[in-house]
C-alpha cells in the first residue's frame, strides 16, 4: 500500500517552514515533492498561497518565488503558507494539463488517493493544504495566446455573505480589472472546493502574453495589495500603473453570451485592446480567408455596450473558436 | 509528370492582379495555392513582400494582409507583388516548422521540385517570386515565446555595397531597432540566396509577444516608412511610438556570445525589458531551481555592456536554453 500524502514538516511551528509535500506515487509516476513555505506568525489570518496549477501560467509561480524572498521581512502577523507550483510535471512540459494523464487540475477537486498523478495531486492539496487556511489565493493567467490585464475573479457564490467577502478580498487587489464570472458549471474545480468549506478563495488571473519584467511587477503590487488589506503586512496599497492607466473597475461576464468566437477559419487580426469600452456594432477584430485576398474580411462586432476583457493574440482561427470575451460593470 | 510551379495570371499587366502561385502536388500532399496580390504602376522599384514563412509569427501576414487594402490608394509607381502566407500548412497549424515533413521553410531555399512539400513552396517562391522583384521585404517576428522588439534585419554580408545599401533599406523602416546579426552559418535562408542574386533583402521581425491591436500599428508604420522611402507611396515617414519611446537605433550582434543561456533548469523570471542597457555583471534574469525553495537563485547576468534585445517570457526552462540576447550599437 502507497504512503498517504504528507507535509514533511509541522505547519504549526513558530516562524519560517520549508520543505515538501508528498504526492504518493502511484501505477503512473513516482511521488512528487512539492515544494511548500510557510511562515507562522501567531494570530491572525490564516493565507493559502498557490501557483502553478497548470504549466503554461508562470506568473503565479515567479511572483510566489518572489514573495518567499521578501515575506519574512514584511509579515507582522497570522500565518502565510505559500506552495509555487502545484503541478510540476505540467509546468516543466509548458502545459496547461498533466502531461502524464492529460487532466486540468482545476477540473478534479478533491481528487483521488488511488487516481492518476493530477487526481493525486489534488487529493494531496485538498486534504493537506487546504485545511490550513480560512483564505486562499490561487495564481493563474490567461497563458501566452491571448490578450488579458491583470486582474482578480471570482465566480457567483450562492452564500450572499461569503460572495460580498470574496468580492471584497478580490477588490483589495487594486488590479486593472476585478472580474466576477458566471461559473460555466465545471465540476472539480479549486475554488468551488474551498468556497463549499466556508473558505474566501481568490482566484488571480494575472495578464496574458508574454510575461514581462514590467508585468510581474504589476502582479507583485497587486498581491502586496491584498496582504496588507488582510493586515499580513504593513503599507498603503498602491494602484499599479497598466498601459499608462492607474485604475480599477469591477466587471461580470457570462460565459455563454459574451464569448465571441470566430464566425470562419482564416487569420484573425485584434482591432481593439483590452479594457477599451465597444458599442454595438464596433469592430473588435477580423478574420481572413486564407485561399483568395479577394475574399473580404469578416468582421467581429460588439453585441452591445461593453468592456472587451480579453482578446485573442493574431493568429489562425479555426471555426467557432473563442476570439474575444466582453464584459460590463458590476452593480453591486 | 507532376506541373510546374506557376502563377495565375500576368504579373506584367498593368494595375491590380490577383491570383495565386500553385505548388505543384508531391508524393506527401496536394498541389497548394498561394494567394498573391500584385500591384503595377509601370516603372519604378520592383518590391516582393512576403509573410508567413513561419507559421507561428503571424505579424506578418497581418500586415500584409493590411497592406493589400490600402496600397492600391497609396501606391505611385513601381510594382509590389504580397504574398502574406508563403507556408499555408505551417499558419494553420500554428508551428514554426511545417507539420507534413517538419521542415523549417527559410532553412530549405531555393528548395527542390521533387521534394517534400516545403521544399516545394521554396522551389515555388524561389523560380517565380523572387525573380519578379529587386527589392525583398520577408515579414517574420520573434513569436510568443521572447520579448522581442519591432525590428528590421540583416546579415553581414559580403559584398560592401550591397551590405550598404540593405543596412541603409532596414533603417528606412525607422523601427525601434535595426539589427545586424551574425550570420549563423545556416544553409538554406531565403535572404542569402536574393543576397547571392544581387538582390536588397530586409528581414522584419515585427516583435514578439502577443500580437496585439497596439503591435500591429507600430509594424504597419515601420512598413510604411519602408515604401515612402522607395518613393512607391508618397508621405512623411513617422518614428513609431513604442513602449513610451520614439527612437531608432542600429545595433549588432554575435549569435555565440550574445546568447545567454540558463545555466540550470528552472523557472526563468525576466528581469530587465528589451531595449534595456546594461553593465558587466548587471542582473538580466533569475532562474529559480524547482525542487527546493532554499535553493537560492541563479542570476543570469550581463557579459559586458550591451543593450538586451531579446528576452525571453517567464517560463520553465532546460540547462543551456536560451533566456535573452544581448547587441551592441554598430558603428557604421
Amino acid at each position: 500500500m502507497s504512503e498517504a500524502p504528507h507535509l514533511t514538516f509541522d505547519l504549526d511551528k513558530p516562524g519560517i517552514s520549508n520543505g515538501h509535500l508528498v504526492v504518493p506515487k502511484g501505477v503512473d509516476c513516482e511521488a512528487l515533492s512539492l515544494p511548500v513555505f510557510s511562515l507562522n506568525k501567531g494570530e491572525g489570518p490564516r493565507l493559502l498561497i498557490t501557483g502553478g496549477c497548470h504549466g503554461d501560467e508562470l506568473e503565479g509561480p515567479i511572483v510566489a518565488r518572489r514573495l518567499v524572498e521578501w515575506l519574512p521581512e514584511a509579515q507582522a502577523c497570522g500565518r502565510v503558507v505559500i506552495a509555487p507550483v502545484l503541478n510540476p510535471p505540467a509546468v516543466m512540459a509548458c502545459s496547461r494539463n498533466t502531461p502524464t494523464d492529460g487532466l486540468n487540475l482545476n477540473r478534479v477537486f478533491p481528487g483521488r488517493s488511488d487516481g492518476s498523478v493530477t487526481e493525486r495531486i489534488a487529493d494531496a492539496v485538498s486534504h493537506i493544504l487546504l485545511p490550513c487556511a480560512d483564505i486562499v489565493f490561487d495564481l493563474h493567467s490567461f497563458g501566452l495566446a491571448w490578450d488579458f490585464p491583470p486582474s482578480s475573479t471570482t465566480h457567483p457564490i450562492a452564500d450572499p455573505v461569503l460572495m460580498a467577502k470574496t468580492l471584497q478580498m478580490a477588490e483589495a487587489f487594486q488590479l486593472p480589472m476585478t472580474l466576477v464570472w458566471e461559473h460555466p458549471g465545471s465540476p472539480g474545480m479549486f475554488d468551488t472546493l474551498a468556497q463549499k468549506q466556508g473558505k474566501t478563495f481568490v482566484c488571480a488571473e494575472f495578464g496574458g502574453g508574454t510575461v514581462s519584467f514590467d508585468a510581474i511587477a504589476i502582479y507583485e503590487a497587486g498581491l502586496r495589495n491584498a496582504l496588507i488589506a488582510l493586515g499580513l503586512v504593513e503599507g498603503k496599497p498602491e494602484h499599479p500603473t497598466f498601459r499608462h492607466r492607474k485604475s480599477t473597475q469591477t466587471l461580470e461576464t457570462r460565459r455563454s453570451s459574451d464569448e465571441l468566437k470566430s464566425p470562419a477559419r482564416g487569420i484573425f487580426e485584434p482591432r481593439c485592446s483590452v479594457l477599451d469600452e465597444v458599442k454595438l456594432g464596433d469592430i473588435i477584430g477580423a478574420v481572413y480567408p486564407m485561399d483568395s485576398l479577394t475574399a473580404a474580411a469578416i468582421y467581429i462586432r460588439a453585441p452591445q455596450t461593453s468592456i472587451v476583457y480579453a482578446i485573442r493574440s493574431g493568429t489562425y482561427v479555426d471555426v467557432e473558436e473563442g476570439v474575444a470575451l466582453v464584459a460590463r460593470p458590476l452593480n453591486h
